[in-house]
């Protein structure tokens, strides 16, 4: 009998979200791990997490014998082994779209909200200066991606289909109210976002969901 | 007859280099247009640019008839359309491998000693915030990836052949000497950096090489 496969998550990780999203669209069952990020200094700096992820970074998956960090790669990897339900078109131009928003998301904006850099800003320079990071970042790159959503978006990100984008696009969008970034000139966004919230493999997926979440989770 | 792929890239863009690398080794011929991230506040801020790339960031690669930003959405569009001389394994779990790489450098490091950050952070905390910022982040990246090698490389990032992982090492190992981060306890990216260094394939993709290059390039 095949194991279950393992994922190492934290509820408030947008890249744990991401990855829980292409598990609950592709309805593949999974056992649950926390590993609390801001727990005695991150239980994500512990040897043995070391051992299975050596960024120390959430999530890892361990599937089929094999363990997989980087959430774009754990995703691409359910795809591939996986695509019963797909999350990617058939033609390779759609499928560039589709990986031009994920990496507007994973490479562009994410990276810079989140907990470690956020961190070592509060304290080198201040939480005015964290403040005024958030703004100027997270405005410029979410700017940049409704502009892609305006031209790929249909009912989700890349057409009417969902796609590997739709999974970056809820954490995404709850970091955004989270660090209040104006969403105005941003109705692709919102729309997709609000759209992707009625879906049940999305809502099993929130981070307000997972067994890890307080008792009443904020933003 | 098929038009010339269209490149815009600019010298010292480590997320052009890659893409530079991947289009070399594949041996696809393409025109070369410069983007100088720097001259007159930033050329990717001009508005027939951002027509292109709504991200104001090179690469964008104009191919097929599509236009495609993002490294990692083209190297990905490259393997699929261009599979003669592979930049991917055949086996899932070995895929992966390759994208744990990829995206360990393109969604942890670069994002965080690319040029518009390392601007605000000098413009917002100084220099001295600025350079404890790269010898931290940078260190604990290429720590990270270097233990990664450790685990999959042979002769070069992930066995013996040369795969996408191996196109985001020589812009990384160049930032790192740039930035002067020790590379004591990294043998294995060191190792793989210069055996990369060696190939034909990456000596015409170096930074060093490109047309908009100066005339004495320093790192």
């Amino acid at each position: 009998m095949q194991q279950k496969p393992v994922l190492y998550s934290y509820w408030r990780s947008s890249c744990s979200w991401r990855v829980r999203i292409a598990l609950s669209v592709k309805n593949i069952d999974y056992e649950y791990r926390t590993i609390n990020l801001v727990k005695n200094g991150g239980e994500q700096w512990q040897p043995e997490y070391e051992a299975l992820n050596p960024s120390h970074t959430v999530p890892t998956l361990i599937i089929d014998g094999h363990t997989i960090g980087q959430s774009v790669a754990i995703m691409e990897y359910l795809e591939e082994t996986r695509p019963q339900v797909p999350l990617l078109p058939k033609e390779p131009s759609q499928r560039a779209k589709v990986r031009q928003v994920v990496e507007t998301v994973n490479a562009d904006t994410q990276p810079l909200q989140n907990l470690r850099v956020l961190q070592w800003l509060q304290k080198e320079a201040g939480e005015e200066k964290r403040n005024t990071w958030l703004q100027h970042f997270l405005t410029l790159n979410i700017q940049a991606l409704e502009q892609l959503l305006r031209r790929y978006s249909g009912k989700f990100s890349v057409g009417d289909e969902i796609t590997l984008a739709d999974c970056v696009i809820p954490p995404q969008y709850y970091s955004a109210i989270r660090y209040k970034i104006s969403l105005d000139n941003c109705p692709n966004f919102v729309r997709v976002a609000k759209a992707l919230d009625e879906l049940p493999a999305f809502k099993r997926a929130h981070a307000f969901s997972q067994p890890d979440a307080p008792e009443n989770p904020e933003y």
